[in-house]
């Protein structure tokens, strides 16, 4: 990041009509953003949520509460404007791009970005999700699509998969060499003993597939998934880009994860829109050191929380960019001497 | 609030196409604005945030750090739009309606709704801060306001005086049985000696003026501020008229406690927009049992956090009112077996 338009974008903080500090992460936000976009009064003008979709063969083995057929039919659900991401990306002014990296039945739709790397990932639980080169594919396409959104200043990354949360708990214990039991949650709404079998199968994918943790790529080629894999091409190419990124919920966290894990200095570009009810989700955060905007309860993907947070983040900059000085305003400021 | 229509907006979040539950709080905002408004499909087309503007006679004591002259300084800021509530009000699309209801200095503009009750409170450290009189006034003048307000689906409240941190603490001590030291922070940025002068000079007014904990108007006319009165009137009007309010920070927390003790159902139409850094407001917003939406370490007043939070709610109505269901996306739902 530019660390002289962060200093200046500091410097007019602490001289805006405000006690110093008083917007909190708000402050933060209009920094970083300086920092990334090199200059001190940083502007978005146009912001795109990428919705990356794609199913995972592991669901043969039951790990979701709803049938694989659900992925494409909400691919079409989001191409007619029906979803949850289309009614709060209308609210945020944001484009929404819909990415077939990976559905396993046909999709034809004038908006829909038609990028099929393969039909769907293999069942993890027997061998590995993806060839190296689908993942290496899956991971270009993510990075062409994000290098394709001209102007924008603003990504939001957002997913849809039935078993993508299988794939994400995997990437997450392995990356961060927890227990399975820990990051596994209920996903679209397991029970108990749906939960109990859902770790029992990404125990034994992990197993089988022995995803070595010191290794990024060798994790999401084995247990990952190609809507992961696009979104960790999506991350990378927005920080060379200089972009802002925020990233939604648990699976955009696992591709922040991998992406994080190839390169640190990518994690300077992200922003945690929110933190999921999956509890996977908090693991990633706490290790990435990102505290996240909103905390709603929330567990849908798409990009939903992503999109939400968009409004608090451009109010970090319209705060930065609109309010006058002390002196513009003839407000009296504090005694120096009692400056933070 | 309407039973029926809560039902009916219950009902028809269950059928959206995501995951039932998966929208977190936006789902309940979604189904108590249906209480609020009477209709299963609630709409938000015009927002307001009223800011009470009121001086404080206890600021003498030296319990900030700005000078009470920041107040009608601050108040031109508002008139002149060159605040943070002004930045993020014209973002959200809310009006903004300043009201003099108790600066110390005069103030004339075009914009100013002139209601000034007197010309600040009376130092509460060493008698009542209000009369009967002026207590009961400018709660009919926070009424008379919020029933101007034609068309107005969402309000937020928002408050400035310098001092009122110090007037919230000691309603905020007294009405929930708190010591001082618990319910008190650094309001605009004091150093520890400051804040522990603050906590001295907030006991004292309590132990001179001995306001009655079972009797709130009494609580508020002696400990209390003009424009925390005002917001009494804002909520309880809003309540009757039906119209959901965000309240804002620890001044209004203050107000809408008082509101709250004045008219339980009031706080069924109360909508907490964060949670400050003042510590006194989380004890308020556990005592209304209000869950916040927003914690971003803002500590600003003015309704910054409310109208933050306004984005939020208009996300609830729009994912309420704009998704497809699932019959209409002809997408699948789970098994029926395996609905909660």
């Amino acid at each position: 990041l530019d660390v002289e338009a962060m200093e200046q974008a500091r410097q007019r903080q602490e001289n805006l009509t405000k006690p110093a500090g008083s917007l909190g992460r708000l402050e933060k936000l209009a920094i970083q953003i300086a920092g990334i976009q090199r200059r001190a009064l940083p502007g978005i003008e146009q912001k795109v949520v990428i919705v990356m979709a794609g199913d995972h063969g592991v669901t043969v083995e039951g790990v979701s509460a709803y049938p694989s057929e659900v992925t494409p039919q909400m691919v079409q659900n989001f191409l007619h404007g029906g979803a949850a991401i289309n009614a709060l990306a209308r609210q945020a002014n944001a484009r929404v791009v819909i990415v077939d990296i990976g559905v396993a039945s046909e999709l034809h739709h004038p908006d829909l970005v038609s990028r099929k790397v393969a039909p769907g990932t293999a069942n993890m639980a027997q061998g590995a999700a993806m060839t190296e080169a689908q993942m290496l594919t899956a991971i270009n396409v993510g990075i062409d699509i994000l290098q394709a959104q001209q102007g924008v200043q603003l990504v939001a990354t957002g997913d849809m998969g039935i078993g993508n949360t299988t794939a994400s708990s995997a990437i997450t214990a392995d990356l961060l060499q927890l227990p399975v039991s820990q990051v596994t949650g209920r996903g679209t709404g397991l029970n108990d003993a749906q939960l109990d079998h859902k770790i029992v199968v990404i125990e034994r994918a992990l197993a089988i597939n022995q995803p070595e943790p010191q290794n990024p790529l060798d994790v999401l080629m084995k247990v990952g998934g190609l809507e992961i894999a696009g979104l960790v091409g999506v991350i990378l190419a927005a920080a060379a880009e200089r972009i802002a990124v925020v990233i939604d919920g648990f699976i955009s966290g696992a591709a922040a994860l991998v992406a994080a894990r190839l390169c640190p200095a990518a994690c300077q570009y992200l922003i945690a829109g929110h933190t999921s009810v999956e509890q996977g989700h908090g693991h990633i955060l706490r290790a990435l050191e990102l505290a996240p905007l909103l905390n709603l309860g929330l567990r849908l993907g798409e990009g939903t929380g992503a999109v939400l947070a968009m409004h608090l983040i451009e109010g970090a900059l319209h705060t930065h960019n609109e309010m006058l000085t002390f002196a513009e305003a003839g407000v009296s400021n504090r005694e120096e001497e009692e400056k933070n």
